[in-house]
């Protein structure tokens, strides 16, 4: 078997938890004697030890030359973790982006993976070596490195196993696999065994932190096989794939994402066109828009009123401000002090009662609802930021409590 | 003018050093539109952090390894280099080894530039961008990362001076220029306003750590025009240079080594190609042999002494013990408490009593000598450690307070 694993920075933050980190990888390669790829994040803080050094000498540093900076993070993780499988007697070689041969898109600072040239990868597959390859990032066309964004790491470990059509592909977190809810908020949340690829990236566009959304999107598409396990316990975690036993539970998982706010463009003319003009917009800026909600227009006007991450909200008020006297729009309104709460189950399109049992379980908590966002396989809702805890206690309450 | 520039470690060390640095760099670029290329180290005790992660993993980490790890403190410096001069309005890039096509042999800890594909350095100078160069470092042919050893950035400088025909190669550093000796034992000493390729050799290699040997070598075999200079002081510095002012003094400097330790191989058997057996063994561990002396043979066996760098000792140590019985030699004995004292001087060919007015001194000093080696330009004498600095001074003050 051909596996990719992936551990994270926590994992390897110092010279123990590399050697526990260590022994985890030999004992894969030793089991059956698989090949074996291990993609590594920046040890413990020094990612953000770096970012710190930058920003001491630019509020706004060249994204060039962040990602420049930000990789070598990576690049001193799987070499001091190759130095520690090799004090173990066995063979491992480090691989940098350029090496490992990621060829990604040329933005900076939130890069694309493109392709990777696996001639290196699968020479050292051949010697039998295990594989250590930098996560997070790559190298654009102009033969400059370029880092993946947020979570690049299991991007990059999804991205080797379907080049490499991997059996497996690992990622190691500090959480034991995907709960029902957040463990630290909902107390009675339940480990799931195996969930969909849908339902996760639901889950994980929602605040659900566990991986990375376009490692996922990636992994559906390539149909690998993920599973999502602790780096520190020894147990079976949870299968990330394309369909799960359909005895299943109803929904898969509740989930509250604070790190949003709400953004209402007023009295925008009410025209053909204007909605798109407005979103157009957004996405040329790459600003990812949440949920939209566009009033019934009325004397002439409608208001759109949608949510974005507090982290792109800056900006967000940025584009607003140089755009609102063209989109024709009256005024703009502004809310930090709010959370979205959401349900998740690929189980949702065949039963039309989800819906109203969300709600019952927010009236019965008495929690107002500002805005609703439905799709296929999720329910959102967004609530007065205060209410974000209480709201998914008393849904995963409603859902699982009174279904076991 | 092109122009090349090389900053050590302790020049940009942090932020505000940093800023320092890029002043000067825009200054140059500003004096009469040069072109500039910078070749950076690592910023302050970068490499000694690094090198003290890998050996709480591996008393004897992997060189291959340990390369992939050292590199990224160059790549850091550059890339915190490239921001700050952006910051201040000036265009800037940041290349690595691989990215500014530094190719060299294929050894790992210890490499030597071969060639430097040049196309990306030459697009980004047309672009009329500073370039910000790692130093220390390149890509084998393996496509892995090399490093160049102790002072590799000083290679690396007159490197990139060599094969873009620069006008001047400066290497600031945290002292002013060459002295006649080192300023903080011999008080007197002078600073140098030129010295010749062959004299900073020698005077390198005897301890006046200020140059790399490798980049004079590299430097003279090129006629690459060096200054030595501070990188806090503006001043002139010194210029190393093929030939210098016949008016000079007499010598150009007094050097003092205690990294060493003297080896003597004893009761040798006295045939032919003894000598040569030993010296081609350590050769061939790359080990650096510095005086040797030979015993005039008697009762059919000679002893062999000679030193090496004490960093080199105990593989000596190692390569004796596993050769002894096949040399035929009796006895080995070491001696680590012993110095080096030097003069250089490209005057000395045509002046015979150098030596004898270097004795007097000694004789003066009441200083004992216990070996003696000479070259063209050049006198050392091994001498009890503890002798080294009143050595140094009794010379200093014979040659210059004498003449002056």
């Amino acid at each position: 078997m051909l596996i990719v694993q992936k551990f994270g920075g926590s994992s390897v933050a110092d010279a123990d938890l590399m050697r526990n980190v260590a022994k985890r990888i030999i004992k894969t390669y030793d089991d059956g004697k698989n090949d074996v790829v291990v993609v590594l994040s920046a040890q413990g803080d020094t990612t953000d030890e770096l970012i710190a050094k930058a920003e001491e000498i630019s509020p706004n540093p060249s994204k060039r030359e962040m990602d420049m900076l930000l990789s070598t993070g990576e690049q001193q993780s799987v070499a001091l973790l190759a130095m520690t499988i090799l004090e173990m007697g066995y063979p491992a070689v480090s691989l940098n982006a350029h090496q490992a041969g990621m060829i990604t898109t040329s933005t900076y600072g939130n890069s694309r993976m493109r392709r990777i040239d696996c001639e290196r990868l699968k020479l050292e597959l051949g010697r039998k070596n295990i594989v250590l390859v930098t996560g997070f990032q790559g190298m654009n066309r102009y033969d400059d490195i370029t880092t993946l964004g947020r979570g690049g790491s299991d991007t990059t470990a999804v991205s080797l196993a379907t080049v490499l059509n991997a059996d497996l592909c690992e990622i190691y977190t500090d959480v034991d696999g995907i709960y029902t809810s957040d463990p630290r908020i909902v107390k009675d949340a339940i480990k799931l065994d195996e969930i969909t690829y849908d339902e996760m990236l639901e889950l994980a566009s929602l605040g659900a932190r566990v991986l990375h959304n376009r490692s996922v999107e990636l992994a559906k598409k390539h149909r690998v096989k993920m599973v999502v396990r602790s780096s520190i316990v020894e147990d079976e975690g949870t299968i990330v794939k394309e369909a799960c036993n359909m005895e299943k539970m109803l929904i898969s998982g509740v989930a509250g994402d604070d790190d949003v706010a709400r953004v209402s463009i007023i009295g925008v003319k009410d025209t053909p066109g204007k909605a798109f003009d407005i979103f157009s917009t957004f996405a040329k800026n790459q600003i990812n828009v949440d949920i939209i909600l566009q009033s019934i227009g009325r004397h002439g006007t409608k208001d759109i009123s949608f949510t974005v991450s507090e982290a792109q909200f800056p900006q967000v008020k940025e584009i607003i401000s140089e755009n609102l006297e063209r989109w024709d729009a009256k005024d703009v309104d502004y809310n930090h002090d709010v959370a979205k709460v959401s349900v998740v189950g690929a189980g949702m399109v065949a039963n039309t009662g989800i819906a109203s049992r969300m709600f019952e379980a927010m009236y019965d908590a008495n929690i107002n609802i500002s805005m609703i966002s439905t799709s296929e396989i999720k329910i959102s809702v967004l609530i007065d930021k205060g209410d974000m805890k209480k709201a998914m206690r008393a849904i995963h309450d409603k859902f699982y409590l009174q279904d076991l």
